[in-house]
């Protein structure tokens, strides 16, 4: 089995091909080949036994997905594009990024010629939803993103559908909640103290909290997220029916039960790491995002993820520290 | 004022041109221009009295959006597009003429710079929505449409909102129901019948009834789709909010009380006429249309339909057949 991944260089893409390469096989078929693609260029994981390619090119640019698609990937995890603050800044780019290439993408595939009928997995984000919501947000609750972000995303979910009814391919899209706990250095991204309150205090730093505790939001893991990637890989034409655009699942909690979980997880001594201090800009960003999802389909489709906030911290603690906590 | 007119050699863009040059304005202030586009030459009402640019040229060709807006319109009309089945039938033609077309408009809006901020009244289509359906369909139902015409008008709904909320534009997007009594002769389209079963007996002919009586649609007239045109040109950004996309509202009846109604106003003769010959194709197709609008928020916002079918009717008289039933 041959997988194209896009986004190979970002945080999902790496921890999504880390499993890929643990695994050694994608639903029962072994992997004999991987391209990575990303701007950047993605390192590649120790123990790799497929071949590998590795494209360092935008996705955007003539030429680059037909060469991508030439291949003939069985498998396409489409995860490449521009963040939420990044496109809603450079209007362009994010255009370019987030759907001018999956447009790219997806013509190539259809344009491959052969009865070439891969699977297509792409990464949305419950960015596409705008308020004001109902709660909890349910499946059938319509797509009127206020980023442009959500607007592009919103986008690729409408033609990966139309291309998959025109049998072109076969495709899924993820919704993917807030992953939680995001691992690297503090960002300037609005949502980053979600995971900043839990990662930094478990490394012994000191973290900010810009919000009111009462705050609610639905988080992932970075492990969940790529265990959604995997199933859905796996998911059969007929599981889906024509609505292959779905509403991932994930922990609800306010910001003061994950701060309760790292109490209970950690001590008083972490959980005092972190320092109240409100910011008026980040408190107007996060009141406009979606707070809680039904999800109920991808349930049903055996999505899976955390039970619960504690859950989310272990996977922190194993997954990016070794189980050691500072 | 200045108004920009694509698609005016089709139905809806002639009978707006007709009501603009009736008027002679809109929404009280003085219509001096009239651009009005197509790709072939769209016919010019008598009486006019404002100055006439014609364009025959293909919107989504390069250059010709640029064109258009170089004039500088206050208020675009953006009526064109290919029709559900061609768009069905040729893919490629399909996203040109109903994606990219919208997308070279709303570019060559951005670019054209000197604080340049046009009203677009968009025609989206009830095509928007795939089954299964909620009954009514209310104003927060997803989009999932199940053609590529559908698709198409969704992603032109959300470029139009993202367009507006970056400040490019006021944009308002239109999601007309069936019009019905269309004018002219009968067509291929599996939604003919709707308008045929009453324009043909009323003209003398026979029409054919390939669904059965208990079908359930949504129809707005010709006068009413124009209307909708005209009303939401005169609405500021204040009273839209952000969800600049609004289902029309229309007259829900069966087959069996358009023909009812029919009968009451033309006599039994006449309903006569029609002749049932079921047809499979027609059938299934026509059974995966959404039937049933809720509306709710075009109404609150000033939108109006039809009260009856009788109504639907008694326009076609007027406005086709100058008041005289054959």
């Amino acid at each position: 089995m041959h997988i194209l991944v896009t986004g190979a260089a970002g945080m999902i893409g790496r921890k999504l091909i880390e499993r890929l390469v643990r695994d050694r096989a994608l639903h029962g078929r072994a992997i004999d080949k991987l391209t990575l693609t990303d701007v950047v260029a993605p390192a590649l994981p120790l123990g790799v036994s497929a071949a590998v390619d590795i494209v360092t090119q935008d996705l955007a640019a003539p030429g680059v997905a037909e060469k991508l698609v030439a291949g003939r990937p069985d498998v396409i995890f489409h995860i490449a594009g521009v963040v939420s603050a990044e496109a809603e800044l450079d209007f362009d780019k994010g255009y370019r990024s987030n759907l001018d290439a999956m447009r790219a993408l997806l013509e190539a595939v259809r344009h491959a010629g052969g009865n070439f009928h891969p699977k297509l997995v792409f990464t949305s984000s419950c960015a596409v939803f705008g308020g004001p919501f109902p709660d909890p947000i349910g499946d059938e609750f319509h797509l009127t993103p206020h980023t442009s972000y959500g607007t592009q995303k919103a986008i690729c979910e409408l033609l990966l559908a139309d291309y998959t009814r025109r049998g072109f391919l076969d495709g899924v899209g993820l919704r993917l909640p807030a992953i939680c706990v995001r691992p690297g250095k503090p960002n300037k991204a609005a949502s980053g103290f979600f995971s900043s309150i839990i990662r930094e205090p478990l490394a012994g730093h000191d973290a900010l909290l810009p919000v009111d505790e009462k705050i609610l939001h639905t988080h992932a893991s970075p492990r969940a997220a790529v265990g959604f990637l995997i199933h859905a890989a796996g998911l059969s034409p007929e599981q889906l029916g024509p609505r292959i655009n779905l509403t991932m699942p994930g922990v609800s909690c306010t910001v003061a039960e994950q701060i309760v979980a790292l109490r209970r997880i950690a001590g008083d001594n972490v959980a005092a790491r972190i320092r109240r201090e409100p910011d008026p800009l980040v408190i107007r960003i996060v009141d406009g995002w979606p707070h809680r999802f039904d999800a109920a389909r991808a349930r049903a489709l055996g999505f899976v993820a955390e039970q619960s906030f504690d859950e989310i911290i272990r996977i922190h603690i194993e997954d990016e520290l070794g189980g050691v906590i500072s």
